[in-house]
């Protein structure tokens, strides 16, 4: 499985609702009032998009607190990411990391180069220390599947880096809200007009809206530019357009959201310290990744499936060996669910 | 205007809503009932699209009478123009054509070979003595601008060329369901399997869906993995994706659509033929190419802009150097408008 959330594959396997926890969607659902904004538009499917998106743009950018014309808009935050490497002459990524940068960079033919993360998944300043000129370099913050969010201290210091080195960074931040307050990458970045750095957000996770497709990003002026040459034309269809437009207005979803988030994290971090044969990465955002000391990832993977859970084989990302799972953070109801499963497990011992 | 109906940079320009006949989109709006249908998929948006659009596929397989194995589906045929170029070692286009296909071979840097058609904008098989080995020859059937469908005697002919040179028939074939019955390349080309062709059709125009963005194609089996390989993941979003697999399957709007496009074509072609000033060409299709005479392009253009409706200039189409329009088949009562303000124009006398 190389991606999240292929249900229909597994389906089959399960008599009853599979309990996705392999896809990491806001469980709080779509805001409320998105269904009569989606039906107020639905006269609008008659004609194209607006090719330039800019009430769509309006809206990002008062999100954002950001000018208009540092905004991008894609399908997705992938097309947008596919748009960042196809501009780019080589991409540098630092392992394990989310499979579509370098997807991407070999289907455009682009030189890879491979930087790691440390045995912790943190990250070590060293790494950086042969960037090549010119590059891109694609940091998911928070990483996925770590949860890893960049200290606002080592950003910076990349951030230096890069500019030394006269590459590009590219910030994949798809997961940003989820976050603790500590930092906003757009907000420190504003500050120089983007300049050699771009961030990238959606609301596919956030907003709980991974059907719609609609990513969004920040870069300077040239740089938005430069990629709009290269994009596909009405890459967003009409009622994503609206969608974006009216769920980055739902202040109380986005507050609500943040403290359901935290609460919920605490909770099954708590209760998955406890659970033996497993080890907790700390995480950012609403997914935890978990090594697994005891047990087979396919083991472990088809022991959920039996009991209604789908949860993240890790072994398409290479550096984690075959013995890491990836879960959701989801309702508190579900997420007992999943800690039942787990204590379930960890009364079966070790099987290797 | 690089593209159609740009609207919103138009309608500050007159005081009333714009007809839009620069964009060529199926006057009978959406099939009903299309609206429940989306309704009912709200639900899947907290959802990725099934990343192998195992249902989309089938619908389409049936409505064309192909193997779902030889389906692909995009954001728009766009989309899959864009997957074939880049998966080309050069594009040769037959201008003028949709920009598109020359724009997609710019951003992925790939030669380009420039065929024409005749002044008549019909096609000469000898345009085809040079075809570069391995090429992928793209065609617009029926062509935009020009309305010109490529007769089948004379698309076997260059069918067999590709053959010889190795190269890719690519037939963009976005109205296809607009023209008269005169033959279907997919129930050709699948007896041979889809070799060294590829078709793309889209439900953007005949089903009055460009917001919506659905294109979709045939190909072979072994061209199909080669394409998904480098697509995008879940490029169709989740209502596209519903909405794709109500509107094939509602035959009454497909023959009622066929009937009514039929029957505005030839009341307005016969409404044009009687203006003086203009040349007419014929069309297989909703949209009609014309040449102006006795007026610059600009002037009709605002000349029609000022009356409320919104034609397409050609200029952006050089080979036919600014002295031509295009204007889609919409309603009688918008047919009617439209050929009256041709009256009016015809009423100016030349103005050069």
């Amino acid at each position: 499985m190389e991606h999240g959330a292929d249900l229909l594959t597994y389906e089959d396997e399960f008599d009853g609702e599979l309990i996705d926890f392999s896809s990491n969607i806001n469980p709080l659902g779509t805001p409320k009032g998105l269904d009569k904004v989606l039906i107020k538009s639905f006269k609008d499917l008659v004609a194209y998009p607006d090719i330039q998106y800019r009430n769509l743009k309006d809206s990002i950018a008062d999100y954002l607190g950001a000018k208009k014309e540092n905004i991008l808009v894609g399908n997705g935050a992938v097309e947008i990411i596919d748009n960042f490497v196809m501009a780019a002459n080589s991409v540098t990524l630092m392992l394990p990391a989310f499979s579509e940068y370098e997807k991407r960079a070999v289907v455009h033919k682009k030189p890879i180069h491979k930087l790691y993360y440390k045995d912790d998944l943190t990250i070590s300043m060293d790494a950086f220390n042969n960037l090549e000129e010119g590059t891109l370099l694609a940091l998911g913050n928070p990483n996925n599947p770590s949860g890893l969010r960049i200290p606002k201290n080592q950003l910076m210091k990349i951030y230096e880096k890069v500019k030394e080195e006269n590459a590009y960074l590219l910030l994949d931040e798809a997961f940003f809200e989820f976050c603790p307050e500590d930092y906003d990458s757009i907000e420190i970045f504003k500050q120089y007009d983007f300049e050699s750095v771009g961030i990238i957000r959606a609301a596919t996770k956030f907003f709980s809206l991974p059907g719609i497709r609609l990513g969004y990003g920040c870069g300077s002026e040239k740089k938005v530019e430069a990629i709009e040459k290269i994009q596909l034309p009405w890459s967003v269809n009409s009622l994503a357009d609206a969608a974006g437009q009216y769920v980055l207005e739902d202040k109380k979803y986005i507050e609500d959201s943040k403290v359901y988030i935290e609460g919920e994290r605490n909770f099954l971090l708590e209760g998955l310290e406890k659970i033996e044969g497993i080890k907790v990465y700390p995480t950012a955002t609403n997914f935890i990744l978990i090594k697994l000391i005891n047990w087979e990832e396919e083991y472990v993977f088809n022991f959920f499936l039996k009991r209604g859970i789908l949860i993240r084989k890790c072994s398409s990302f290479k550096e984690l060996k075959g013995d890491h799972i990836r879960v959701a953070i989801k309702s508190r109801e579900n997420n007992i669910k999943l800690l039942n499963i787990f204590k379930e497990l960890e009364g079966e011992g070790e099987k290797r």
